[in-house]
């Protein structure tokens, strides 16, 4: 069993590396749920939904987000009666937001819908989010003090960023099956994923830090900075706002007390006696995912590191 | 100013005819919400937004209902997530759903999230609810107690039916401007529509029908039945339900109270002495509207009886 700290885009590019190379019945993905929005009177679980589509195969690639082939026929039919459609919705992706949020009314939890999801979609890894609690990762920019998504996906992340908080986070609980999932996993992978706002949200749940430091599963985290630079996203601004450099040896420090291994870029093996010397072990291979067997690749080479044996 | 009582299909198809013929700012729709249902979290209003979709001149004509063009990627979706999918909205469509429920759950009347609708739609024809409060059309068949939609669009309306109510008419309120709609109206056309369960749950408001009494206006109705049977949908067999003969003469019978005009076909020419005994004021034409010169010309004649000036 192999529980996954997973963020959006990244995290889903490593889980489809891995069930190409692993039984999915195996894995345990914890998402990150800091930055759901609610918005058309819908409850949104990007990161839950992006790896839920990539766990289903009909992830978008291209755009690392949504349903491959989806249309946007209801968010423009939206925008002319006057809505504001910055977060796109695709039609096929809203029967997904519509089933969540119908059973969240019902009062069920967050978990309890993403269950009900899985099982629709016939899959066999277990998805968690991060909590049932409403956490809200923040971004404090000049302009002001913004819901993730909106710096994110309205603002194309294009704002100076001050400061990121996750707003309720100190009273929320981990999901069920979250700290277990972490205590009896046969190894633990912390996604290439923005060590700021999709793996800060997850490790700032009270307890879940503790789970990591106290299983007996080895932890591997994967660098999602390569060559000094996000592979994808604003992670660089977000870690400068943190005041984290932002290089491989940046997420090593951000990441040393929750990991044991680190997963860094062969352009970054000059950093790799720097991060042993912060107590990490460090792997250096090609992490950069451009297609479906480079994300097989990468999940190869961490499983054989981790000594998972592979399945057929 | 001219109030109309309206249904879904056979009321939209005489609007079109009189906006072609009459400054739409003189119309006052008075729609039946009794077969407003909640699928899916979302209020849908389908007798509303059909005349709504015909005053924006984005209606499906061949299927009565929805808008022209649209596609059904939600829907299809939401049956793959194992939801029963035999009401169809389509994508475009579900924008209208999506805002309303919004306001409606941010506390905003049924009433004010048309009356936004329409401002976002440009309209300048008044919409309103009969009321904003909810009452429900029941259906009764040897099946069992269903929602209109049930036996309607699920059941393809194929059950015998033995009784037809409206769940909350007694409590509900005619909504603001629709008394004085009535009232102060220079003519009052209650449309070619089902006289049982679109014309019935308007009636069923308290008030309404004191209106059409108590209103100097000329009430004129038109017969949606047409030699022996609906020109759509099973209004023969609600009205069978009722006991009441299905014909222009079981129409002008269920409408006397309330109607001084009673519009009928010219195949139904020899009902017209039996349907004047009843103290109706008969005109016959032709009723049944094919095409946009068919619409055109009813509403035509229609005004031309009720004595008002055409429009440029």
């Amino acid at each position: 069993m192999i529980t996954l700290l997973a963020g959006g885009t990244g995290a889903a590019k490593l889980v489809d590396g891995l069930i190409q190379e692993t039984d999915p019945a195996d894995l345990t993905l914890v998402c990150n749920t800091g930055d759901d929005v609610q918005l058309f009177g819908l409850h949104i679980s990007p990161d839950v939904d992006t790896n839920l589509y990539t766990l289903a195969g009909i992830i978008d690639w291209e755009k690392g987000w949504g349903i491959s082939g989806d249309s946007f026929f209801c968010m423009d039919s939206l925008g002319k009666l006057g809505y504001e459609i910055w977060f796109r919705l695709g039609d096929r992706d809203l029967a997904t937001h519509l089933s969540r949020s119908l059973e969240l009314r019902g009062g069920r939890t967050l978990s309890e819908t993403i269950e009900s999801l899985c099982r629709a979609l016939g899959l066999k890894t277990r998805l968690l989010p991060m909590s049932n609690d409403p956490v809200e990762t923040r971004v404090v920019t000049a302009g002001g003090d913004r819901h993730f998504q909106e710096f994110f996906v309205k603002g194309a992340w294009q704002e100076e960023v001050c400061s990121v908080y996750f707003k309720g986070a100190e009273a929320a609980q981990p999901a069920p099956g979250v700290i277990a999932a972490i205590l009896e996993a046969q190894a633990v992978i912390l996604c290439p994923s923005n060590p700021v706002t999709s793996l800060g949200p997850i490790l700032a749940v009270p307890g879940i830090r503790k789970a990591l430091s106290d299983t007996q599963a080895p932890v591997l985290a994967v660098s999602a900075i390569v060559g000094g630079q996000p592979v994808s996203g604003p992670a660089h601004k977000l870690m400068a706002a943190r005041g984290w450099e932002v290089s491989a040896l940046g997420v090593a420090r951000a990441l040393k007390d929750v990991a044991d291994f680190l997963v860094i870029d062969s352009i970054d093996r000059d950093q790799a006696s720097a991060i042993s010397a912060l107590g990490l072990e460090v792997l250096v291979t090609e992490t950069v995912m451009r297609n479906r067997d480079d994300r097989r690749r990468l999940a190869r080479g961490i499983l054989e590191n981790l000594g998972v044996e592979r399945q057929q």
